[in-house]
This record gives C-alpha cells, structure tokens and sequence, in this order.
C-alpha cells in the first residue's frame, strides 16, 4: 500500500467509528449485555478460524526467532480463547456507567440542571503483541458505548483481524452497528500516525504497551492520551511502624507479582527502626532471592553479605523483577521527598501505626493510591471492586489509577427550562 | 536572548512551579484565601506602577497601528483594575473542592478507599492581548491549589509582567510559595513550544484564544491541553413548539450577545410549523438589524425581503455577528443529523411542549450542554452557579462546558489498611 492509500484507509475507518458512535450511545444497557454475549458467542464460533489464523502469526514469530516468552504471550489455545469469551459475558454483568446521574440541581430563575454520563464516542487502542487485549479493550470501551479503532503489533496481526471479525460479526447479530469494533488491518507504522491526527474522529488515545509506545503516541497525538506509565513504587516503614506488618506488606509489595506497575521498587526505613528492620527485611528477601540494592546505612545494618550498594540510578529504576531498592531516611519528611522526587505517583505506602504521620503521608505523598498498612499490589481495578479495568493511568487529568468502565465515559449536562432568557 | 536561554528559563520556571505546587497542596482553604485578599491588596498596591506598564504597552499598540477595539482590550484603568481586584476577592469566597470527598467504599477484606479532590499542580495557561486573563486565570488555578506558569501575548508584556508581579509579592506577604504565579517575561514565540514540551513540569495547558493560538499548542503539547473551540450553537423548534417561546429563546440566543461562544448561529424549525413561524422570526431579527441565510424553504416562507441564500459554508460557521443560518427540517431527526453533522457539541436546544420529542433530543445531541426550551447563553459557569469559570470547555476528557474550580482538580484514592496482603 501506498502512504496515501493508508491515510485514506485509517480515516475513513475513523468516519465510519463516529457514524458507529452515535448508533452505540442509544443503546440500551439490556441491549448492550445481549450483544456482549453475542459478542462471545461469534468468538467461540469462530474458534477454529481465529487459531489457524492466530497458528500463522506463531509460525512468523518463530521463523523470525522471537523469545518463547514473547512466542508464549502471542499464543492462544482453546482454553484461553474460552476465557476471553468468560471475560466478555462478566463484563455484561458489570454495571452500565452510562446514563448515570452524577448531579442535579435548580438554579433561582426555574432552570435544572442535570449532569448525565455518556459514552466518550471513539477510543483508539494502540498496543503491542497479546491477541487477548484485542478482546479485552473493545468490549470496556463497547460496554460504556464507545466505538474502537484498534491497532495491534504485527506480530499478532493475523489473530487480532481474526479476532476483531468475530466480535463484530458475532455481535452484528444481536444489532451491534457496522464499525463499531475495527482492527486497523494492515501494520505499516505510519497508521499509528494518521490515528494520532484524527482528532476529528478520535476523541481518546490508549496506549497499552511500553514506554516506547507511549512517548511515540504522545509525542503525536493531537486529541487527549491516557498513560500507563511506569511505577516506581516505594513502601516507607515509620519509626512507629508494626515491624512485622511492614515485613509482611513489604514482602508482599514486592514479590507477589514482581512484573506488575504496582510492585514495590524502593524500600524506605526511618532511622529510628533502622536497625531492628533492616536485618529483618533482608533476612526474609533475600531467602526468596531478591537482590537488594541499598544505601551505605542499610548495607551496614543489613547484616547479611550480598547487599549491592545502591547508585542514584537504582532510585529511578522500575525493576520489574527480583531486585529492590532500599534506603534509610532520617524522618518522614525525608521519605516523602524521596518519593516526590523519584516516584512515578503510582502507589506508596505507609507502615505506621501513628495517625498523624500516616496523614500526613497520604496528603503530601501525590500518587494515584496512597495506602496507609496495606500492599501496594492492591492499586488494581478488580481489588477496588471496579470490575474489569483497562489499566493503571499514571495521568492526572481525567482518569487517574485504575481506568475502568467509569473512566471510559465522559459527561453532558441538560438544562430543563420553561423558556428562560438570559 | 538566544534560543537555549529561553529554553533554559521556560525549564527553570517549570522547574521553580513543580517545587511551588508541593506547597500549594499543602495550604489550607484559609490560608488560601487570606493569601488571595493579600493578592488583591498587591494589585492594589501596584496599581501606579501597573497603570505605568499599561501605558507603555498602550504606546506601542499605537506605535504598531492596533486597531481601537484591540487597545481598548488592552487598556486598564483606575476602574478596571478595581473589578479585578474585587474579582479576587469573589474567587476567595467561593467553596474550595480541594480535599472533597467525592467516594467512599470499604472492600470485603476491610480495606477502606477514599477518593478525594486534588490540586492538578502545575498549570500553563497561554493567552492573547487582554491583561486581565493574567489575574482571573492565576486566582482561579491557585485557589485549586494550582502552580501556574502565565504566556500573554507580546501586546500586553509589560502589563502582564507588573500584574503577575504584584500578585506573587502581595501573596507571599500572606505565605504564597515562591513562584506560585509566574510569567513568562519575554515574547519569543519558541517558548509556547518550551511549555507545550516540557510535560514533567506542566500537568495540563489551557490556551485562551482563537483558533489559531489553540490549533499550534495542541500539535505541540506533550501533556493534556484543555480546548476553549467554537460553539456552532442551534436553535430547533420543534412541530410541538410555543412558537412566542420560540422566537423569544431564538432572539435572545443569537442577539443577548452576539460575540460569544453560546450564542445561537443557526435556527432549525420543523417544516410544520415553518410556515407560521418563519414569517415571525424573520420579522424580529431583521428589526434588529440580523442578517438572516436561509435555505430554499425558509428564504420562500419567511415572507420578507433580503433574507440572503444560506451555502453549505453558512451551516459549519461560527459568526460572532448579526448574522443567523436558519434552515427548514423533515423532523426532528434531521434536526439531530444535522446537528451532529455540523454542530460543534457545544449549546445545543430544542423548543417543544412534547416530552418525547425532547428527551430523544437530549439523548441524541452530543453536546456540553443541551436545553429543552432555554436560551443557549446559559452555558456559562456563573448561569450554572459555578460562581467564577476559566472558560466553556469543547472536549470531552476532564472538563466539558463551564470549566470552573472543580474541573481545576483532580483526584487521588486514600486506602486505609490494617495489614492488608494481595
């Protein structure tokens, strides 16, 4: 394909997701919930299609000598495909935001207002290799009526068209508009670009993948990005902290699921229980073997060989893994400014038992979660009993931690008059 | 000065606002508002040394052949400078949303989650000639508990520099951190671009001009940019409409104010009533000096001389003038469609008696606000009791229509533990 050809292609897929949009947001929930299942039932349908296809993108991944782990996440099998078709009809069970009164009043002259939620209207979902997000994303974003434009890595492009056939085809069925759910089909990189320009017809970009990604798509996108960046997160442990919880929520923190952005990256330690915990802690890590990189205190207090002394670097670092930072800070003040110059504001923690220092934490600390005794890993959509989420937004503006069905809609506001002028 | 040391400057103020914006979350609602009265009362204070800078600026719109409407925006006075000291001391009467709680739910394993109000922190606003814009936005974003980094234009330099000046120093004699208010001092355009990059010290930009000023900060801005776009506003009056409610809501929505961006701009009537209206309507505008651009339909049944022949271009513009598009619909979905289609989703209204006819109005028109029999200039913060706003927000992300204090915060989660592990 030509460039113009591309161009050409990527807009008129965005005319026809704003003419999707508008059939989408009449919908009701009753009908919304019948097309997930539909939705469900063309990808179970379509089974034997989407594995051939989804065979053809793990032959390519092979010939071009991609990493078993990399081969692993493009995968799919009957029984994953089977879970996203159970993930698709609990999303039908989740409670439709849209419609939902948020506020109502009168003002003095007789006019009320309402501010009502509504469908956003059409989200681009830019993301790298999983097949599964191809399902995952559509259906949040049709659940609150949004149409998508999705565009997967290339790696998965066979699976992803096969895949986005079937929730349109299947959902067509129970009345889903034409359009609603597109896969861009081809994976030139440039249509990453067009989508970021089609301001009029894309009103919210989502990247889901990695740093790369993120910065190509804000570096180009003319219409709002929401961002889930890195998450550099830090558990501090107060000079009246329970030493055994702090223990077990910094332990937690860290090695429940080392690979999430809400894993513990840095450990804090006053200096007044510096002494009794940092053995404690390093004992427990590196018994699981985490490799603790620590400042000159906590490697002569650890008491343990094996401490690798930690650089400025190790206090920007999202690990990701089996590593943790650790450092001794003279009082609480110290600890929060550690955080506010080297966080990413995603989830900190405190372990104290003292009120006023724990208050003063969560106000001064500004990240999307601040938790008080608690592990970090719970900054997650299902643990806040949202249901399914799209992701952790490290954004400020308009949705902040997890981004789940309430964060896929926008607002309007009615006015009922009875003919009053200004 | 050459384009690094501009470049550096921009980065050092970003740098100087992020630190600011620390302390400002910190203050209290009190301390805030005796800082804004101290504001107010450095305006005052300044006001020989304003009105000075103001003659220098108004010396060099002569000098450059201004028109006078433009030195008029420019000038301040005696008087002028008053309201604005006064319109701080409304915005310290105002509620402050910082630390509202907006939502909270304990989860089953005891978990307690608060969602609370914050400051967003750092805020760029760029805006054109009027000096004014230099406190009213400054107030606003700093009772949020927001940092601001000001851009005027070159025309007003020397007015906007000693109004920015006499708010930060009248504000720290009450605890204003350093560097809360400030403003760019020099014209360069390249340091739009420096703001518009430097995404780790600007949470949000708002531009506040024409479509010109908004188009160049959204293709460069890195960080969530706030649209203040046309409002092609309409009229549509229903077959089920009180035709004297009609005309008075047309008339006062397209001449009440005809600069601004909710005043009406193009009049639907359902071809039912089109033959009794169009006469009526057309006779009161055009006693009032509106040009009116009908279709075929209207320009036969209006029944007066000089109603000019409407072109496609008459449905997509925003006149700001004594001019109204008026246009004979099928029904009310050709109403919808063609509001839709040309609409600018800003103020959008249906005259009508009917129920029905309304609510599908309200549901299908995707605009920041739709009426049911009241004027369009009721999009306006102050008309929603929101007491002062920044502006009428086009976007759909974070703020949508009267943009006032609540939409200058955003959010964070508080969880509250006793040891929680995932």
């Amino acid at each position: 394909m030509t460039s113009e050809e591309i161009k050409i292609e990527v807009l008129e897929m965005g005319k026809k997701a704003r003419a999707a949009s508008h059939g989408l947001a009449k919908l009701s929930t009753d009908e919304k919930n019948a097309i997930l299942h539909a939705m469900a039932d063309g990808l179970m349908a379509a089974e034997a299609t989407i594995l051939e296809e989804n065979a053809k993108d793990i032959a390519a991944a092979e010939e071009n000598g991609l990493t078993s782990a990399m081969i692993d996440r493009l995968k799919l099998d009957p029984e994953s495909l089977a879970a996203v078709a159970t993930g698709i009809r609990d999303v039908a069970n989740l409670h439709d935001p849209v419609g939902e009164l948020l506020k109502e009043w009168s003002r003095p002259n007789g006019l009320r207002i309402q501010k009502r939620r509504v469908p956003i209207g059409v989200i681009g979902i830019i993301f790298e290799s999983r097949p599964n997000v191809t399902a995952d994303a559509a259906v949040l974003c049709f659940k609150t009526g949004n149409a998508t434009i999705l565009r997967g890595g290339k790696e998965a492009i066979h699976s992803n068209r096969a895949i986005a056939d079937a929730l349109q085809a299947g959902g067509a069925k129970a009345g889903l508009p034409d359009a609603s759910v597109q896969l861009i089909p081809f994976t030139e990189r440039e249509s990453v670009q067009h989508m970021a320009e089609m301001d009029k017809y894309l009103d919210l970009i989502i990247p889901r993948g990695g740093a790369g990604l993120i910065e190509a798509v804000v570096s180009m996108a003319r219409m709002p990005v929401i961002k889930h960046y890195d998450g550099i997160c830090h558990v501090f442990i107060d000079k009246n902290a329970d030493l055994e919880m702090g223990v077990n929520v910094a332990m937690n923190s860290k090695i429940q699921k080392p690979s999430v952005c809400n894993a513990l990256e840095t450990l804090l330690i006053h200096r007044d229980v510096a002494e009794e915990f940092s053995p404690r802690i390093a004992e427990v890590l590196m018994a699981k073997n985490v490799e603790l990189r620590g400042d000159e205190t906590f490697q002569k207090l650890a008491g343990i060989d094996g401490v690798v002394p930690a650089t400025e670097e190790d206090w920007k670092t999202e690990y990701l893994d089996y590593i943790l930072a650790v450092k001794v800070v003279d009082d609480i003040d110290a600890a929060i400014n550690h955080i506010n110059t080297y966080g990413s504001k995603h989830s900190d923690c405190i372990i104290t038992e003292d009120e006023v220092a724990a208050v003063q934490f969560m106000n001064e600390i500004d990240s999307s979660v601040v938790f008080w005794n608690a592990s970090t890993r719970f900054n997650d959509g299902a643990e806040f009993g949202f249901g399914a989420e799209i992701g952790i937004s490290t954004d400020k503006l308009h949705a902040r931690g997890p981004m789940a069905l309430e964060e896929l809609t926008s607002y309007k506001y009615l006015a009922f008059g009875t003919g009053q002028l200004k």
